[in-house]
């Protein structure tokens, strides 16, 4: 493809040379003399200079560069649909691998993939256009939407619900049992959980998530939500629309997510709390309380992002402190001997 | 099921209409005319007027309902009752599907139930009326016992033994390596694992959790215990009886845990220390040493929990007690200036 | 085999009867007098005294033991010696079980194992003496060196290379998908994960791990690297040689982890740090920016090692502080007032 061609299909002002023949996406390290690469961050741009890249994808107000240059007010959404152009995604091959296991009453779509060794229980539906890959554990009455792509190994518990356009990782399993059960003296009695799971359309999931099913009624991912590898969402948990979360967050049962919130790496949530719309959760941090829209919060227990940061700053300076106040206690012991005399 | 006959089942007082026909069980907001529904706590009793529900589970002792109740002293454990009655569990169906991979010398109890495209390993065991689900892995010489379901994408590797009534869900491994290595200089050589794993009956096992085989001797869950989704248990770990661990709780190797602990969300535990009986550990603490039975700790390291909120209530006021300093600082100035004179 | 025979083969120096038999190995408990069992350390030496082994492991210099003994420098690898000698590796059944569903232009070397219901992808490539046990997902074009051993239910996705020796445990998933998606306004837009995942020689990865696929170049685990459970590597990560990784430990996206790196339990890394060689992260911190080489950090943020206590003792006396600075506080009025008169 041509340089100008891939100027106008992204929407970028085309700086140079529109003819060069471009074959490829590649980091800077890695491109050749054929390749378009890109620059994150203005602050990386002098790394450009060592790389054999033919072109170059460039935030519109930064330097000029040393070779024909893609601007663009978002180099990272055009980089996106770069790699989308030269690596499509794939095209499932219609049909039910011989391998596969598919009950009688389950209904899959003429245009959608079924893969070698992959069960699908009865009375599912699955979607035009979908992919289920090898080893993938179907339950009964599952509905999965039109173009989505479940990776091997997955499991959908019984019941499960995906809109279109999800996609889920391997190792992942929506549906299992909520974390549920009654005391009974010092035994526990499991309270059976017969809720469902929905997932909204275009939700995205990593790789040995798990998703639990609701006692009763559901647990919700809401629409164009991304899930990192390794997060643990509870029963009746509901998230919003276009929320984010790093890996190995958990969330306990019942708590509520806003939407276009951020959950940093390894954050934990407890249960019935309420995160608002647009908040920000630091890497590590433990929201044990609701958190009002907006909010930045950071530590365990989470608090407000100023707040956490007056406070390290504080302890950092404990030891200070603490010699400072044996210095006083000194000083004053010396005043009050001296007026004693 | 008329209300009268539920009251009788589960051993509550009936209060009002007890021919009341019951269909189902649902949450206070989704409850229909023909529902049963319940209140978990009184601060919650309010919600009720809004519910369609035909009647209700109720404390004694709390307020008068506006219409029909069960009256018991545990109210949850009459829901997990009552939710059992409504969705009996699976009765399986006898026999080995046709696509699962079952060894010659394998023993498959009659009543037992094996999924597609399950394969069972050398030498192994499945007691009466246990359920394996599809894509389920049994490693050679593992024993099952009676009324076990055992969930899609399971993996139980060689010599795991499972006592009767376990529930294992999707995508849990038991059994596999411990990590232990020795070092050689630089290198590590790794140290062969061939203990096994020991799960005693009535315990459940969330998604996604990792239990690794004792390197010697065995790793061990007690009677009765419950573990959430992607909790990681060390090799040679020891759990007592009706212990429960949150979500992604991990536990390092040789450590040993009481019966009836509780381990809170994404806790984690250093190795070779013990937990005693009945002890609390707060979420996302870390447990660096030993902890007498009945302690609630919280906190990384973990600290009793008076201690903890001491030492949080006065780091919340370190900013203040940074300004007293300082204030403390230029009276004692004025005052020893004033002596000098 | 008998005593004066392992002494040899271990390198150990012989004390006592090398005529012994010793049919196997284990803990200092479960010992029986045809046993060799090993003292991990001389604090445990005492424990020796109620064992029934025949015969036991003991470091050069440690004091005389009451049975025969085999003295090493390094008793810890010379146990792991004597496990391989009586546990060795299994040798692949060569061949690929009729229920395995592999790709008609995949290379499975003669002398390789491919078990029931396992799938290879096309073009994938598994080199001579290589176990891919049950339920193994091989993406197409994987290539997997010789000597290695793939648990059941493992997923490599597309592109991925292992080489020689590599053990990946249950339940574990390289190559999905990094988390990496470009804002569109208020929506998130996917950026394609096309780079591939290398695993140098001799690395062992346990279950239900996650290393995700680079979204351009390279994510790659270094030679004889050990990684634990339940860990999350994110994308383009790259680790050096003989690092260790705890159960549970997350890295974030384009962060470098040395070589000979110990992380413990939990540790998470934020994204594009670098963390260097030698370096030790306690468990449960939280790495937010570059570690220089050989250094020691806890806590989250992590700090090192010294200035993490200070800080903890220093926390610990805060309510003491307090009450100091209120005693100082009302001695300094009593002098202000007497001075006032």
């Amino acid at each position: 493809m041509r340089l100008g061609e891939l100027a106008e299909r992204l929407g970028c002002r085309l700086e140079g040379d529109g003819g060069l023949e471009i074959s490829g996406v590649r980091g800077l390290e890695d491109a050749g003399p054929q390749d378009l690469t890109f620059v994150a961050q203005e602050r990386y741009l002098s790394r450009l200079t060592g790389s054999a890249a033919a072109a170059v994808i460039l935030a519109e107000g930064w330097p000029p560069a040393d070779r024909p240059a893609l601007r663009t007010s978002n180099p990272i959404l055009a980089f996106a649909h770069v790699l989308s152009l030269f690596h499509p995604a794939p095209v499932p091959v219609p049909g039910i691998h011989p391998t596969a296991v598919v009950a009688p009453d389950a209904r899959v779509a003429p245009s959608a993939s079924v893969g070698p060794l992959t069960a699908v229980g009865s009375g599912a539906e699955v979607g035009a256009d979908t992919i289920l890959e090898t080893h993938v554990a179907v339950g009964a009455g599952v509905r999965i939407g039109q173009g989505c792509r479940i990776f091997p190994q997955v499991t959908l518990r019984d019941g499960v619900v995906l809109g279109d356009r999800v996609t889920v990782h391997s190792g992942t399993v929506i549906g299992a049992d909520g974390f549920g059960y009654a005391r009974d003296g010092r035994r526990y009695v499991k309270i059976p959980q017969v809720g469902r799971v929905v997932i909204e359309d275009d939700v995205e999931i990593g790789a040995n998530v798990t998703i639990d099913r609701a006692t009763l009624g559901e647990t919700r991912i809401g629409r164009g939500s991304k899930i990192d590898n390794l997060v643990q969402i509870g029963h009746n948990v509901r998230v919003g629309a276009d929320t984010v979360m790093a890996a190995q967050v958990g969330i306990s049962g019942s708590s509520r997510i806003g939407s276009r919130v951020t959950l940093a790496g390894q954050v934990g949530v407890v249960d019935h709390v309420e995160i608002g719309d647009d908040v920000i959760v630091g890497a590590q941090a433990g929201v044990t309380k609701d958190i009002p829209p907006g909010s930045v919060v950071l530590g365990s227990p989470a608090i407000p992002h100023g707040e956490f940061k007056r406070r390290l700053a504080a302890t950092a300076r404990l030891p200070e402190m603490r010699k400072i106040l044996r210095a006083l206690e000194e000083r004053l012991a010396a005043l009050e001997a001296r007026l004693a005399r």
